[in-house]
């Protein structure tokens, strides 16, 4: 209720989107390990709400999904069509493509939130590239896997990008919603480009 | 106090197993990397307490052992039992047993804690679940093994059990201690059969 | 505010040290797996405020950096100046010791926190062991490192140190800068014999 009174009903599209895309990967993770339905929708509950839930707890918010069932239902439901969907549709980097949205929906969001909640510019910016990088994070963990931070592709600047760019947009007097847009649309664009063509920045080499 | 008042001092009896056996769990997993009496007990005050320490922090409750030295104590009481016995005593999959015992024990007092502070039906199972998890995933990380929730057999599932049949039994009326000893022996029964017999679900094969 | 009204601003030296150093540790871990500047300021400031943020939601105080831009301004600068620094510069050792001044910096600090916060003593020193320890768990868990925790030298033991001491001066009427100078000292000492001269307790051989 909080929660949209003060970031207004369009943003809490991109919460759910960033919920919903990050647990497909977190099923997609389970469906790689040949894990069971039970598990497939712990991994898509954790990943779903977990950048969400250290947001919330960094800005002093009550965690979001624990009052609403709608947030845990929809990652119910993102498990169950992982797991009914035969494998061979989705294609070998869908995880990486349903990371990226989540990626550039949460920073968005995260930033937004925090603006909300009376956080400072500099660190609502920091708060969305954190919130938006802990579920994939939580996920590599629980899977076992190197974390998507070690790739050399762009994927921490992706969210920083977003984040920074939606901050920037608000303080400049552009409608929230417009701004969240164009952050998005940014970020998603930046880290799709480097899952498509492998971009980097250069790497630390002294 | 207020946890007290709300659960009922019976279920202080789960929160108290499910502590001491994950902490049991958590320095028995340091005894296999051949760690220091510290980091013995450093292993199991973080598993023993860490599902009920997230379970606190999502329902915005007080954090259970910050304030009582009690719950502290008997973890460091653990690891010095597991440290001054000799380890032919523990059976290999002694670490299993403890570890199904504090599962099935905190998956029902997460979800009582949890409903006991408001928490709507659904998410209150999911509750019961993540923090019944989450003491192992923690060990498992700290000492660098895969995680359990990776294993073949039932884990998260049997977890899963304890925290619904709770959560359903009260809802259809009846009394707490009843239900919590019935989810609690249904939940450990599944997952001693997953360790004896290597139970499994289907996994995932699309 | 309030922490500097019951911590007094000396402690805040110590608060700031241990940021500051871990935050080095955090990009020196980014450097050796040359990633980009970005995710360096993304494992500075994870690194360098995790411990605090886990210390602040255990005992629940505000998390101390999220109003207050100049604690992850303080991140930023010390993964730019890891970053524009060549490695040579950096021993091999470089991110051991960084870390050991932060792990003794950390326990005090978390311990003396804590101990302003109405925590009791024994819980008092666990949280500045826990928070001394996770930010270089973290460091490790992103860069897929096996946690500082199983190297054989002393670490845990050295954080272990400096919160019991400072806890146990002040119990004794010790005044405050002198016994978190006292203690921080110790614990660094200890930590540094342990990286120097592979000083190590006993394992577990039973």
């Amino acid at each position: 209720m909080l929660q949209t009174l003060q970031t207004g009903p369009w943003l809490g599209l991109f919460d759910l989107l960033g919920i919903a895309v990050f647990a497909a990967s977190g099923a997609l993770a389970a469906a790689g390990k040949r894990l069971t339905l039970v598990t497939f929708a712990f991994f898509a509950l954790v990943t779903g709400v977990g950048g969400g839930t250290v947001r919330d707890l960094l800005i002093g918010a009550p965690v979001f999904w624990v009052q609403d069932y709608r947030f845990p239902a929809v990652c119910m439901v993102m498990a169950l069509l992982v797991w009914i969907t035969p494998q061979r549709i989705w294609s070998e980097k869908a995880l990486d493509w349903f990371d990226a949205l989540g990626l550039a929906a949460y920073a968005v969001f995260g930033a937004a939130k925090s603006l909300a909640f009376g956080v400072p510019p500099l660190p609502a910016v920091m708060m969305g590239v954190i919130t938006a990088c802990v579920g994939g994070v939580i996920r590599d963990v629980l899977a076992g896997e190197p974390s998507i931070l070690l790739r050399p592709e762009l994927y921490v600047t992706a969210a920083a990008l977003s984040a920074a760019l939606y901050v920037g947009l608000v303080l400049f007097g552009i409608d929230g919603p417009l701004a969240a847009g164009i952050a998005a649309v940014a970020g998603f664009v930046l880290r799709g480009i480097a899952i498509h063509r492998g971009l980097a920045l250069p790497g630390y080499r002294r």
